[in-house]
């Protein structure tokens, strides 16, 4: 028994050997291994940021595009008043659980509840979007794996979800190479493509008069789709009990470098896209267009586009350290399923992990791959957490009312809430028939979901609650029911723990085929004459069952013995090796499946276990 | 309760109603009825087994078909032995189960038990064999079906097996009108064809001196494939018990019938192919080429194309008839599993026909719905039976030594043996590399898991046989072990529970994740103060998991505790609503799956029901 934790086995290869609990320190992770934990869905966000922007803007014209410099310059203002605010919140709420624990803490359980499921769902369609993105990437190279697009990205999500099963420090090591490998591509990129002499035309050849010509409502759209680059900064706030101690000092550190690698890729990215003036297309996306103009289509071409689709798929990988972290602390308060506290061998919340997995792992298959759609998704419930964040930190702060400086905090809580508040009706407005609706619909059915958890779990507590400690346990009177089908050596067994138990009365339960059989049953018991205490109960089957005329039977006697309990003991024969299993009935187990649901039956299974030594007997 | 087999549910509409055993004898059937649910394997063989015979003479040139009227004389011939000898059969074992019961009761267990694998694989091979051939003639017909064969056979293997679930005269009445049609049709078809007057050319024209330059082992292996035709004439002896009273005068006017139609039409379809000088194809068979000739490509060949794929179809309901007969009959006898003995509510016995169904649909699977690899395999399990079946029939009838006729029986019984015999050694031989061998090697491993089977039994009733009826049961000391999260009502009530058994201990047995939780468990446990009988027993869980410092704890108490059985009392929390169930952690399950196993431990399960009462409660 000691030493069975040391085997080999497929579990230990797939999830890494068990961790004790006084381990877990050690799992954590610093600034620059959280960075790659937490930010590669934001920093993926430069992936398709500027093209959003693009795309948008395209539909009016070539002209319009300049409109994207502006759009660019809030998006970035917005992430600046993001991150400071975040970095405050962060100090503030230092056990994670971001805008779900900052909400409840501060305005209440249904604020709580709203950006709870606001990041649940974005958590889940991050991990869809982001792998079958990358997916998308790899077939478009490798086209003769087109056919197998929806088994790529289920692969995929399985390797993530057997990868976070190990641990969180595992992930950051696998993960840190490529989150930074694009981090420098993407500056180099931008600083040569600034400075490069051989920009094709000046600038202002390029923005002519037409650009003014654009309607208020796609200057709207094309903010609202560019907002998506800001999806996953939250990230970090969330997540900061995974870093070392100081794990809110570490925290606030990563939160400003991702703050600054993102506004700079993203900004840099939009002004070398103008500069190059790159007009989105379908086939080729507007970082891999910008590698060919700027190093030309050689091997920093191939590496960027490799490094991007690694990005994409990793960036699922924030989901998976984010969803379950949540999912546990919203357990904890009694919203979601207590499963979600179990803790594993590994120290991960191994059950948010593996339900992760399993819906986005459905999203992929029921949208076939294809998730396109579920891109419009995303900006609503991330804003709407945001939107939570702030008018928390501005009511905290307020509350708190020491500090003179706090009044700047307020401020920018207050200010972020209303753009972020602004972003959401935005997005809501501009792509309702987009898909904006399927979340404006999931949203409310979620939270009515966590409602209905938490009353259950009330009701079950004041139901079970002892309130007066004077009342004792006593026993009651026992009627013991033990099915009889032959009197042989596992019936002398089965009978003499029920006599064990000291109960009123003992029914040896016997259901007969025909009369005859009942009278011979009769018969060989009146012989054995087993106990006094053991009654003889016969009941004809009419339908071949022995099953049904039990049940009735024990239904029976349970009424008429109402002030006692009746319990059904059966034998369970247990074989030497696995396949004889499929030799005998099993009547305790199908037995005990009906019995169960019975309020005042309990079920009792005595084991008998053969022995199996080797009879010496030929086949008759 | 008293109305609940009354609903009309899913269950009733598939299956139908339950019915009792005294309607049992309603349920049988007559001599046309028991033909068609019987004989449709015998009779479709008509369909192949000319055209069988044609395919291997077509390789030595056209000449060389004129050997199939020797042939098919030869076949019929031995037809009508085993047709007469069958009829002996019937009247010597009435109760059904062919050659296994023949063959047990005469020669020996041995002898019955290769019978009985031979017999089981043969009704399995049927219903592959026969359903796919049923689709490919239907996918001919129409080609864009073609994608699903595999999908369309198993459709029907499954419509096979409810019909066949619902009970045997269902079958009857579904399935005779397909199996009059193809009789009469066939029949008309050689009437017509042989008194036609424009037959093409006289039939001395095409016999030429060149036929006679035919080795004899393609003579033998003609011989072989069209022996095929005469599988499934044994059905009929299988299953005298499904015929209504006097059953054996029933199944012998049913084998007679099945004889003259057989011979009749198989001999038949030969000579007529050969008056039109039939040449075998691949695309159109040889009872579509005949119809095409005599009656033209009109309403006959296309009703006949189609009759001809509904009792191919039907065909494998034969088995469906015969192979949970047969598997019950030898579940009597302890060589099959005793599941194979539960009559449903239909009165079928329902594990056969599942156990069938899933069988021939892997199989049909496996072989991606060509199996046209498994024909060849057919002949040497079948032959096998009658083989055994006639020498049983002359070993009974020598024994008995009073009638003097009964030596007219045994000749022939010895006569039909060897010709079997030599018909089973000709089809091993000449098609041993064409897939022969995979029953030589299937016959001996069945009949090997049969002996494995059957030992098992024995041993485990020699065990638990109680021979000293002296022996009486006698109570025994019990420990009981209860686990305990909290103390709240659901313990108060499975503590109480433990005190009714009247053991010599009660553990509370409580898991604490830390030395504080540790703490402060027991300072609530002394201020409860429950009772003196219940001592409280606190494990540390290093690694979260409750169920394995559990299980470690009552593993040790049972090595302590030699002379008296351990008892763990789990509460079970019954919710109102079953999705509720997903809320909690149903330790019971977890703890009894684990307990179960261990000789000396009952497990035993108190189910708590909660009231749900609506609670007036606001969430927090």
């Amino acid at each position: 028994m000691k030493h069975t934790r040391r085997h080999v086995n497929l579990r230990t290869i797939l999830f890494g050997r068990p961790i004790k609990d006084r381990e877990a320190e050690s799992r954590k992770v610093g600034v620059w291994e959280g960075l790659s934990v937490l930010a590669p869905d934001a920093l993926s966000s430069v992936a398709y940021g500027t093209e959003e922007i693009l795309i948008v803007l395209s539909a009016a014209g070539v002209g319009a595009l300049w409109y994207s410099l502006p759009i660019s310059a809030v998006i970035v203002l917005l992430l600046i008043f993001l991150v400071v605010s975040y970095r405050q919140i962060i100090r503030a709420y230092p056990t994670g659980g971001g805008a779900y624990v900052i909400g409840r803490d501060t305005l209440g359980p249904s604020a709580g509840l709203l950006a709870g499921a606001a990041l649940l769902i974005d958590y889940t369609l991050t991990v869809s979007v982001s792998v079958t993105a990358g997916i998308a990437a790899l077939v478009s190279a490798f086209p003769s794996l087109l056919p197998y697009t929806v088994e790529l990205s289920v692969l995929v999500v399985a390797f993530l979800t057997i990868v976070n099963l190990r641990g969180v420090r595992e992930s950051a090591q696998l993960f840190a190479a490529p989150t930074y490998l694009f981090i420098v591509m993407i500056l180099a990129m931008v600083a040569v493509g600034l400075f490069h002499r051989a920009a094709p035309t000046p600038l202002a050849a390029y923005v002519t008069p037409t650009a003014v010509s654009v309607a208020p409502l796609l200057i709207l759209r094309a903010f609202s789709s560019g907002s998506s680059a800001l999806t996953g900064i939250e990230a970090i706030s969330n997540g900061v009990p995974v870093f070392k101690e100081d794990s809110v000092q570490r925290a606030r550190r990563a939160m400003l470098l991702l703050g600054l690698f993102l506004g700079s890729m993203f900004l840099g990215t939009s002004i070398i896209a103008f500069r190059y003036h790159i007009v989105p297309n379908a086939e080729v996306t507007v970082l891999q267009q910008l590698a060919d103009r700027i190093f030309g289509h050689g091997w920093f071409f191939y590496l960027l586009s490799f490094v991007t689709m690694a990005i994409l798929s990793i960036a699922a990988n924030t989901s998976f350290a984010g969803f379950p972290q949540l999912a546990s602390i919203m357990a904890r308060d009694e919203w979601m399923p207590r499963m979600f506290l179990a803790r594993g061998d590994r120290l991960v919340y191994q059950n948010g992990i593996i339900v992760l997995g399993i819906i986005s792992s459905l999203l992929i298959i029921a949208f076939r791959g294809n998730t396109d759609a579920l891109i419009p998704l995303y900006a609503v419930g991330v804003y709407m957490s945001f939107t939570i964040a702030m008018s928390s930190l501005a009511k905290k702060r307020w509350q708190e009312g020491n500090d003179p400086h706090r009044w700047v905090t307020i401020g920018m809580g207050l200010f972020g809430s209303l753009l972020t508040a602004a972003v959401v009706i935005t997005s809501v407005v501009t792509k309702f028939t987009e898909g904006a609706w399927i979340v404006v619909l999931a949203i409310p059915t979620i939270v009515w979901g966590m409602r209905a958890v938490h009353q259950h779990y009330r009701s079950v507590a004041d139901e079970l609650r002892l309130e007066d400690l004077t009342l004792v346990p006593k026993p009651k009177a026992l009627v013991v029911v033990v099915p009889v089908a032959s009197i042989n050596k596992m019936t002398l067994a089965t009978l003499s723990y029920a006599l064990s138990m000291n109960p009123e009365e003992i029914v040896a339960l016997h259901v007969a085929g025909t009369p005859e059989r009942e009278a011979r049953f009769h018969a060989r018991w009146k012989n054995w004459n087993a106990d006094p205490r053991i009654k003889l109960a016969v009941v004809e089957s009419q339908y071949r069952s022995v099953i049904r005329p039990m049940v009735r039977y024990i239904d029976h006697l349970t009424g008429l013995f109402a002030e006692g309990r009746v319990v059904v003991v059966i034998p369970e024969l247990l074989v030497e090796k696995s396949w004889q299993n499929i030799l005998h009935n099993h009547m305790a187990v199908a037995l005990e499946a009906v019995l169960i649901f019975r309020r005042r039956i309990a079920v009792t299974v005595v084991p008998y276990r053969l022995q199996q030594k080797p009879v010496n007997s030929k086949p008759s």
